[in-house]
């Protein structure tokens, strides 16, 4: 397995596009996206459990029934949500004029957004900027259909790679982008993740790759426990790399499945790296647990903790906050059995061991947290089981970006 | 009913001190506390549902079990948990010596610790400070006990009322001190409740009081969203005041139940007022419900999210993150049935109803959440029950007093 470039547009026979239409205010930047796959897909989707559940989300979610999308249409400074009639019908507008424009069914589109809630969408103004969308779609449209998914995002998040699966000569690349800083939680929150792969699998399979990789990425992904009306990840699969056709368990599903979940997670800690106002990229791995779910639902409450993230943002060994939050988290463990190791590129040191304190150089605790990237690990017992969650550290500046977001 | 003063120290019979010992590094705080009563008494308690339990609780609960507490000793600076069998030898060591000191049986005595988790108790500087302690107990040492429990709270947080029971002809009285500002979530969390009174009422029916007042107060509390590890409100009542022993439901009960949850709402609204960091109270009330217990589940979920109290701190009408937070605190309804209104001494706002979004003066929904108490109510359909949960806005020195706590 390789990185490549490309970002959605390295598997082949996908292009994409993004516009500036006029939905942020903002003369400079991009808010229209458009992702399109040359040949007709297989495709799955997973989305926010809200009830609240925005426009998009909603259509999506019914096209996405027939397993065959293979265009998504986004726009970010609207959310779209909480819009009433209004809005479904604005997201529906969306779908038809992309199935129109691109020439294929309208059940075969998907729609996102993101932004703020509540505000009805201008749909005249992506009425206005269609054609420029549609007629600007090339295989190096990546970057700028991320842009225009992009809200209060710092950075680019992308990645693509290119493996062999197993039984085929030529590979097979996998893309995707994301968007999302604020408001990601466990079951994911206003996210917005794109993928593009040119294996041949079945929708079946796919949605069940998917939801493995999401599962064990997005899914542990924290960064301010709120989950948002808008969130989806949708993955299209155009075959255009003419494997075999995975249609079922074994070793070809296996690496695939396995290549997704890799996909997912790199972009999962960008995103936990990317958190409103983080300065650094914390991430929680919980082992001997009795299960993968007990050990994740533990690692998510100290991702999710407030105190840990504020102390991280201090660069403050404050163990007992880690021992506290495993405390809550709902799953039985005994503290007597618990330790905790914190670490990082600059070394790493063990502050709790088998319940008991241990001492430690705090001038060294310093500096393992002064880094960008921490690591806390906590063994809570003698179960096989391990999970991993990120999250991020609590700085003034997410008060900051959040206390006046809609300004 | 009526407010009275005094504190701790109204009801009948009861004694308190406050001293310096030296476990907080302050050379001018006080962090040893005593509250004694005179007479026996009967006891209610509540613990932390935390998994990591300080060895307070662990102690104190032990004790508690017969019902006939009548002495606590409490201690700030250090909250004695996950310091293993010698922190546990520690609070032991507290209630003998307050026991011997005041020559009651040692189960006749409960301990409470709050502070910093995982540093071994100095419990030499309490031995040393325990004549002092023990000498300075008078009916009017409230103010110095409470002082002696507070960490990073920044208001004193007490209150007293004298009420009457019906067919009795004299009155009784509730006193009741508090310390708590982070950590504070429903199920309790980092806090300590003492409350006092000299009414006549056996142990089963003063659990019954007690625990049905706490989830209507303290449970309905969220700060940060962390349970702390050391939560304690205890409850003694030592019949000073000669009423008719209450021991079975009816009016005398009802109305001493009532009078003690008034006193417990009283002070969790001051906790949440005096969040670390805030400055709003925010109150949530949520009706229509099908139960109080959905009711309160709604209405905490936007007391906690992050992105509702950020927005509360920038006094930005962000209703959408009301609803987004409804939307996932796990519990049905129908958003197109929703409504939010914003309301505070500066005025009341309608902003969304029955699903949609009204139009409304931005001006003066700064004007109404510029105020130090914000009122945010939503109705989520055509149920009967309504509750209230509390909780204060996300500020920059919320970040600022975590990043570096135990420095």
């Amino acid at each position: 397995m390789k990185e490549i470039n490309g970002g959605i547009c390295a598997p082949n026979s996908f292009l994409a596009s993004g516009i500036r239409c006029g939905i942020k205010e903002s003369a400079s930047k991009r808010d229209l996206a458009l992702v399109f796959s040359q040949q007709p897909c297989t495709s799955a989707a997973v989305f926010t459990s809200n009830i609240v559940q925005a426009a998009s989300v909603i259509v999506s979610r019914e096209h996405g029934k027939s397993g065959k999308i293979r265009a998504l249409i986004a726009n970010s400074g609207n959310a779209n949500a909480c819009t009433g009639q209004a809005g479904l019908e604005a997201a529906r507008r969306m779908t038809e004029m992309t199935a129109e424009k691109l020439g294929i069914a309208t059940e075969e589109t998907a729609v996102a957004s993101t932004g703020v809630i509540g505000v009805p969408m201008p749909i005249e103004r992506i009425e206005a900027g269609m054609a420029e969308l549609a007629a600007g779609i090339t295989d190096n449209g990546g970057d700028a259909a991320l842009e225009a998914i992009m809200t209060t995002d710092t950075r680019k998040k992308f990645t693509a790679i290119e493996f062999e699966l197993p039984g085929n000569a030529s590979p097979v690349r996998i893309g995707a982008m994301t968007k999302g800083s604020g408001m990601i939680h466990p079951n994911m929150a206003t996210m917005i993740c794109v993928i593009t792969t040119d294996a041949a699998i079945n929708a079946v399979m796919l949605d069940k790759a998917l939801r493995r990789a999401v599962n064990r990425s997005f899914n542990r992904l924290t960064v301010d426990g709120d989950m948002s009306t808008n969130d989806m990840a949708i993955v299209m699969a155009n075959g255009a790399a003419e494997n075999n056709l995975i249609n079922g368990e074994g070793p070809a599903w296996e690496t695939f499945a396995s290549a997704l979940e890799t996909v997912c997670t790199t972009l999962a800690k960008a995103m936990a790296r990317d958190g409103e106002g983080a300065t650094r990229l914390i991430s929680v791995t919980v082992s001997g647990a009795a299960s993968e779910e007990n050990a994740a639902a533990l690692a998510r409450s100290v991702a999710g903790s407030s105190l840990v993230k504020a102390a991280c943002f201090g660069a403050d060994a404050n163990w007992g906050r880690v021992l506290c939050a495993l405390g809550y988290a709902g799953i039985p463990f005994k503290p007597e059995e618990a330790s905790v190791t914190f670490a990082s590129p600059a070394g790493s040191l063990p502050v709790f061991k088998n319940g008991e304190v241990l001492s430690f150089s705090e001038e060294k605790a310093k500096t393992i947290l002064m880094e960008e990237e921490i690591d806390i690990h906590a063994i809570v017992g003698n179960g096989n089981c391990e999970a991993v969650a990120w999250g991020c550290d609590l700085s003034y500046d997410y008060v900051k970006i959040n206390g006046d977001y809609r300004s």
